[in-house]
């Protein structure tokens, strides 16, 4: 594979194992297209799927998946903590090789433009694709759920960018490019969860910091240390090693050592692969220098 | 692929176009195997084969490869400047992925003792293959090349390790596992050689330094600086970034910093993350967590 893109769409079913079996039939066996993961919260009542694959392949492959949402889900009897507005709740793109933001976002246009034609399914573009930047959030857009949504489409601020009114059972999707999503904390050697916070307030952007990073302080209970707990919601603009050196210059002010850190669930091979050149200096390294990634095809 | 091996073969042919595609043809196309790269040189009347794939599919392509080679090439009528002893001259077995060092072993054994049964081509076993100290090194094996060896697997040293004579037309094969070999050169900011040179004493393992690293002092002339030049026989024991660090302590003792680094060619991706997580200190990460492993099978 060439273009590898990744989708994690969410779905508001969590509880009828035979519906979500279903569903996430329509992309198992595609050509192009790799079902990575899917796990169900029945509390949520809500299952999130995680693919990878080329794009038009994936695009083709959530278009049948939506259909089958469209058959089996209807949001009028659904019930769940989660909050939620569609069957098919948000259809996320995530660049991973090759593919840039733009292409991403144009994918997620072609995408809800066929839903719309084909089964009447309407979208909020959000994020990288949004059409204004009160839209981008997704919070935002799905405030008031499904039951408020059909009077909220009405008003000027958040009418459908495809469609008008929201579908009768399945409700409305968010459909939208963003970047890769990193969870990394780091462990630091004091039990002192202020220390923490200062360190989260000094890197995260909302108080001054990196443009890319989310972040506060937790505490270890069992391990009695505290933790810089962060998202890194681009690593292509700030990678990982630079949100690991200013942790540990900030940390050391109070004379406080970073003693590990943690990289949470998957990430993508370019993440580590900066860190390693980063550090090593290279000169023209190339990620195709990387033995596997010639077997990927 | 959940395993992976690569082999690199090399065979005493670079100038008949033809027989070099019929022999390399045997390993297109199937099932398991990838055929990554392979170049021809007419001085030295040889070409580099680069394969990967899975253990078993990989073993059954080169015994059809060997076949062909039998059949096409025929050492009496061979010259070159590059020493050989065998139509495929060597073989080797380089572990990539969740294959140890035994297993690549056994694979080398089985390889030979096939391509005796069925060929009666007779091959040493050499590198982490090898029955005898003495028998490790290609070099060694492989003196007194196609010529001499009518004689030399004669002497006790030197019986072959499957078959007892050479084959009258092919020779014999060197058949072994070894690790990967990373090339990787550090640029120092001097353009004094000597300090590239003591530098590289220092960290390889012949005059004192690391066990698995083969380095010397090189001039960038176009450049105005000096490089040490190295190849590091096995990542998995010595580290890319172990060689970094005491390459960059040794040279700061003459006041001189590490300008840059290159990796050269094809390198393993754990031999890179290995330095991600290495300097990023995370606990617990596991290869499995890149996303672009899942995608590979």
């Amino acid at each position: 594979m060439a273009k590898l893109i990744e989708c994690v769409p969410n779905i508001s079913e969590g509880r009828r194992r035979d519906v979500v079996e279903q569903i996430v039939d329509t992309v198992r066996g595609k050509d192009g297209v790799k079902l990575l993961d899917y796990s169900s919260d029945a509390d949520h009542n809500r299952t999130v799927i995680t693919l990878v694959g080329e794009p038009e392949a994936l695009k083709n492959a959530l278009v049948e998946f939506v259909g089958r949402a469209v058959e089996l889900i209807d949001l009028r009897e659904h019930e769940g903590q989660h909050p939620r507005m569609g069957a098919v709740d948000v259809i996320p793109f995530i660049p991973i090789k090759e593919v840039s933001v733009a292409e991403a976002v144009e994918l997620s246009k072609e995408l809800a433009q066929t839903l719309y034609e084909k089964y009447r399914v309407p979208s909020f573009l959000y994020e990288s694709s949004a059409s204004a930047d009160h839209r981008k959030n997704l919070a935002t857009l799905r405030k008031g759920e499904f039951e408020g949504m059909a009077d909220k489409v009405k008003t000027e601020e958040f009418r459908p960018d495809y469609g008008e009114d929201i579908h009768p059972s399945y409700g409305i999707t968010a459909i939208g490019a963003r970047p890769f999503l990193v969870a990394f904390n780091i462990n630091l050697a004091t039990d002192d969860i202020e220390i923490a916070n200062k360190v989260a307030k000094a890197v995260r952007h909302i108080s001054g910091g990196l443009r890319y990073v989310k972040g506060m302080g937790v505490r270890l209970e069992d391990r009695g240390i505290v933790q810089v707990s962060m998202n890194l919601t681009d690593f292509t603009k700030t990678p990982i090693y630079r949100v690991f050196e200013l942790v540990k210059l900030e940390a050391a002010r109070y004379g406080v050592e970073v003693v590990g850190s943690e990289v949470i669930g998957l990430v993508p091979m370019a993440s580590l692969i900066d860190c390693a050149t980063w550090y090593l200096r290279t000169e023209d390294f190339k990620l195709d220098q990387v033995l596997e990634y010639q077997l990927m095809e």
